[in-house]
């Protein structure tokens, strides 16, 4: 019965990303009660740094205990009860995990799908309401399965039509790129610490406007969900704190320590050094020979789907990126899987260093495993240099 | 904006417990991604060692990646269907929970109330039946708001009577206390990883029979969750690892550290470990005049309720013993707010040490605060010393 001794990867899949030193440090300072009055002030905190990367004033902002997945969960089973009318775009893999947990907590949904790799189009989601009205509209901002980015306002503005509360999934956007939550009329909003954070996995940072908590405060029945209820965590997080779940106050420290270091970069220069990073790591992969999924227009910065080359063995190229360079890429997800590559470029793990390593390893392995790659793969890192130079 | 720097505590509340120093190294080790090799070799052994500690063969064993709230409502959500009839015995807080969330999951919940303080009785349980068959039979074992210890054995007995399957919350006995679940006959069982096992908090051993397996799969709707989705969480854990959440590597290294140092301790060694710090600290306690709760044959050794006595001001000493001592002990819960104070002696916070000094420094408070303690404290703590001795 060894202990582990978890080697240091550098993790460049779609999340977790890098977890910056003092993060790790923040974790495992000592553990405090879930009713200590440090824990609460760390919650005080965290909530109002949270509210500045949201770019929200809304009271009710916080950080559910559990992954991204919960935060959706959170919102959709506290705005949702039975029967309520449910309007999901999707338009990947987290769109369809949406319908399906909406369709769980007993909405009544429409989905309007729309082909992988594209945008959801308003116009079609307007015809698919044919002039019902709904209580949710909900979309995902960043379709981590795609790389697409997805624009909130024509979706925002038929909310306001269709008579919705707007949710929106920021799972992979929250500290990689603006929301602007109160600015795009967003009623509530989910993501997760491990991606553009670059805290651990863990927690579930949400937040839900005035007109959302309205809802849930009218509803007729209880959220089926007691670990998730919302009214409960508001109470616990923002009220008299009373008891409702041990939370991990070493999973607050990381998240503070996280959240604190985004806010003293500044939102703006985060956003700015997320497209530097990622176009130089663009310039490397098109210098390789390979094709990015989405074109420029609609490509997310943070996460770039790379189209595997036809031939080359999916698996074979990560695990050989992972055994010899320790580094974490990732695969495809749904009809995806085995399609491409999902590389990430967030938070902590968004630097210069990263960049090049990726470009390098993944040509020096692509070279071993036949694929002729347009330049050599330390040509390919100095054509990332180049545009790194850029600024 | 100064990073947070959280203070040492000593944690004798309900939980979290205090957290040995090599979990806290463990949980800040470098962060694997959740799909890493690495991280299914951890999920593998940490399974392993949570059968070693449950006394089971379930093949069905993980971690959820929550709080011991979310192992309870993994545990109800998968096996209540609407409509199930469930029989809960509610001899506590926690067995009020257990009821609550099995209506919010649909469940035709049969309460059957026990003053609290006392546990459960199969007799009264057996009435409420009414000759009917039961999906689930619902029970705390360890009552964390009162400090009473249910016997399994006997409620069983009464399941397999229903026709029921036997679900157990362990959330505060699990590394305390022997549980058996294979001789229990348990199908169903929760707990937490910040008690007993002195974790941090954050996943949520569950462990499920062959048979409460067959009771998920021959459901005719699936579960209202689906982060808590046990077909989707035992694949992630034991099947073909499909990415279902973003569980966190260093929860994970934490929880198998923390596992490690239960299996190297070995289970009768730490039983009895809790035994005997226990009773040296409730010699401590009543040499202060202190009473407790439960009488010592129902009493748990891992979580003892102390009446306040009479004219002490409950929240001032508490106040007292974190500012002056850094020392946590918990307030009562629900009906008993105010009335009891919750004293922990859970895994590595079970020391002799700490035994010493709750004792004194209670009784210093109490001293300070007006109350006559019987013997000085000082004196108090030579008789819990004294019991220290007694191997």
């Amino acid at each position: 019965m060894q202990p582990f001794d978890p080697p240091q990867r550098v993790l460049l899949g779609p999340g977790p990303s890098d977890v910056a030193p003092s993060v790790l440090r923040a974790l495992s300072a000592p553990t405090l009660g879930h009713l200590d009055p440090q824990t609460f002030e760390m919650m005080r905190v965290i909530a109002e740094r949270l509210r500045t990367i949201f770019e929200t004033q809304n009271p009710c902002t916080l950080a559910v205990s559990g992954t991204g997945t919960s935060g959706m969960e959170t919102t959709l089973v506290n705005l949702i009860e039975p029967g309520d009318r449910v309007l999901v775009a999707v338009h990947g893999y987290f769109g369809a995990r949406l319908a399906e947990i909406a369709q769980r907590v007993g909405g009544d949904v429409t989905v309007v799908e729309q082909e992988w790799g594209k945008p959801s189009d308003p116009a079609k989601l307007r015809a698919a309401a044919a002039g019902r009205k709904f209580k949710v509209l909900a979309a995902v901002h960043a379709e981590t399965s795609t790389g697409v980015r997805q624009e909130l306002e024509p979706l925002a503005a038929l909310a306001a039509e269709l008579g919705a509360l707007f949710v929106v999934d920021a799972v992979t956007s929250l500290g990689c790129a603006p929301i602007g939550v109160d600015r795009a009329r967003i009623d509530a909003i989910y993501s997760c610490s491990q991606k553009g954070l670059s805290c651990t996995s863990g927690l579930a940072p949400v937040s839900f406007s005035p007109r959302a908590l309205e809802a849930v405060a009218k509803r007729k029945t209880k959220p089926s969900s007691f670990y998730l209820d919302l009214a409960l965590l508001e109470r616990y997080w923002h009220g008299d704190h009373l008891y409702h779940h041990t939370a991990c106050s070493n999973l607050f420290a990381a998240l503070a320590e996280a959240t604190r270091l985004v806010v003293a970069e500044g939102l703006e220069a985060r956003y700015a050094r997320h497209v530097r990073l990622s176009n130089a790591l663009v310039a490397g992969l098109e210098a390789l020979g390979l094709e990015l999924l989405i074109p420029a227009s609609e490509r997310l910065h943070q996460l770039l789907a790379v189209k595997i080359p036809a031939g080359v063995d999916d698996v074979k190229v990560r695990k050989a990126l992972l055994d010899e360079y320790g580094l974490e890429i990732g695969g495809g997800l749904g009809v995806l899987k085995g399609k491409v590559w999902r590389i990430g470029v967030m938070g902590s793990g968004a630097t210069p260093r990263n960049v090049l390593l990726a470009v390098s390893a993944l040509g020096t392995v692509l070279e071993a495993n036949g694929f002729r790659t347009r330049s050599k793969a330390t040509d390919a890192a100095g054509a990332a240099g180049a545009a790194l130079a850029v600024r």
